[in-house]
């Protein structure tokens, strides 16, 4: 048996603590330390922050530095924001001070298309460093990207890709529900939308690994998102939609090339929606239908972030994908 | 865009002919020769015995080192035999001659298990020539190993495995329906199966990547295989099976840890079997259930080998497994 890989947790949010208490009782792993700038947090136990059976012995600190003031550590697993404008200084922070990183930043699970110089300071700055970045997550990073392509393997040819999520977002928590705009009306949502970032994030990084990976040009990407209306009134424990409010979103997302349409992948979330289940169908030779049940988002980003932490470890240095990697698997 | 890699089909039956037309066909690939130990295609031309669109202006050879006086070669696309004892000098032979190897040999997809010894052999032969060996195919090699572990990349825990494989043999190669016992009488199929090599290769070899990548211990490997009878007669263009013959064959193994049983694989290959397709179920948090329809083992395991070969070429040397590269996908 290896040394445990020892793993700071960088952001504590729902997400991040359940990260925290995944890798405390993943043999292998060892927790060592948790960082988070909510000051509310800062100084307490990182395992009563998280929600571990036990505290682990050391505070919350409101910066990285100063874990590892206390403690060496080998990868840490991040999971903070979206956006490359507020993740890229916690990232290229985490490569000077000489560790992994696996990161649930959507923005960085395939970021040469639309990030591509901040993409390529990145992989610079981990070469440097001799180690490694990975941005992961069930979708951007596996159902709409990595599955897929895995899929791909066993056909001859491929024309066409079209991945489709469905969440019955009853059974998830209340901010998501709230995320995905369930209660407002139409022209609520309308409008937060025309204000920005609202939807899901992760859509165009999926596209352009497909693209790329499958040798394809995207010479042209649409991406909208429209409400999903309730026709009947519909409650959770969290939100409550009358008729005509919006309960929830469809967002689709088409990739072209020269010759027309090659890719669409389409993410429904909404309340009281019942056909839960994530499809693929990949058009070539065969065909090949996939059908999913049971993905959870939730348990599921935690999971893959956590699973993927052997691999980058083990990685060698820069910004990879997903696609780069030996199969992340459970362990 | 690199240069094309240059790719020798070793094993000019059905699917070595296959692959041949695949590689000649794909961009980023040159086929540059083929062997074949039947005096009846040697000295013909190539893209003749493979059905290539043109010939390929140079002669099918006997034996690897005639095709390598005549060319210069990156990659070596091995389809001869399932069975170590059969394949494992000429995997050496193409090692000694400084090639990549991506081989269809069901024996070599996971060989660390049941044959230990000369899969270290063949490492060490791969890595002293500074080239890397594959054994890949859709089952073994992704329907049942590879498959199931990118799947448990979403799971944060797995507790049990279970990859049904439904084929309707009906729809598939003479050969292939003869090979799971169509139109034989039951006693016949037993005496077949008790003389030995009868039925579906590669099992155990998923088994062992399952357990091994999961970070289970197999503790006891149990694998049998019972005929499929026919209750009513069944016909196709290639035989004829009466009511109480067999018309296929149903194949079961299941692995054990110390606590029971964590995975079983079943393999259902019979005539005018109506549930034709793939199903996976892990266990655990969450519990997954994906159904593949379309996976064709034909055009599949053609693709799957030409696919990998990029994988293939650029990997770090030794003996490798599907679980060890990156995505291999179509491109």
């Amino acid at each position: 048996m290896t040394q445990p890989i020892r793993v700071i947790q960088y952001g504590l949010g729902p997400i991040g603590c359940a990260v925290a208490r995944l890798a405390a009782s993943r043999d292998g792993l060892t927790l060592v330390g948790g960082v988070d700038i909510d000051p509310a947090k800062a100084g307490r136990d990182v395992g009563e922050v998280a929600g571990l059976p036990a505290p682990l012995g050391v505070p919350v600190t409101r910066t990285l530095a100063e874990t590892l003031d206390r403690t060496g550590a080998d990868v840490v697993l991040h999971t903070t924001s979206s956006y490359f404008d507020l993740f890229k200084p916690q990232i290229l922070e985490i490569l000077e001070a000489g560790l992994d990183v696996v990161s649930t930043a959507e923005e960085l699970s395939f970021p040469w298309r639309d990030h591509r110089a901040e993409a390529e300071e990145i992989d610079a700055a981990a070469r440097k460093a001799g180690k490694t970045v990975l941005g992961t997550g069930v979708n951007p990073g596996f159902l709409m990207d990595t599955l897929p392509l895995a899929l791909s393997g066993i056909c001859q040819e491929v024309r066409h890709v079209a991945v489709t999520r469905v969440i019955n977002a009853s059974t998830r928590r209340g901010p998501f529900q709230k995320k995905i705009g369930a209660g407002m009306t139409v022209e609520a949502f309308r409008e937060q939308m025309a204000a920005g970032r609202m939807g899901h994030v992760g859509l165009p990084e999926s596209m352009a690994m497909l693209f790329d990976t499958l040798g394809q040009r995207l010479v042209r990407y649409e991406d909208g998102v429209e409400p999903v209306v309730a026709e009947t009134p519909v409650e959770t424990e969290h939100v409550r939609v009358g008729a005509g409010q919006v309960r929830g979103l469809r967002q689709v997302a088409r990739g072209f090339t020269d010759t027309g349409e090659f890719a669409v992948l389409t993410f429904i979330a909404a309340l009281a929606e019942e056909d839960d289940g994530d499809t693929i169908r990949l058009t070539g030779r065969p065909d090949l239908e996939v059908r999913l049940r049971g993905t959870n988002g939730d348990l599921s980003t935690v999971a893959i972030a956590v699973n993927a932490v052997r691999r980058v470890h083990e990685a060698a240095p820069g910004l990879v994908t997903m696609r780069d990697l030996p199969v992340v698997s459970a362990w």
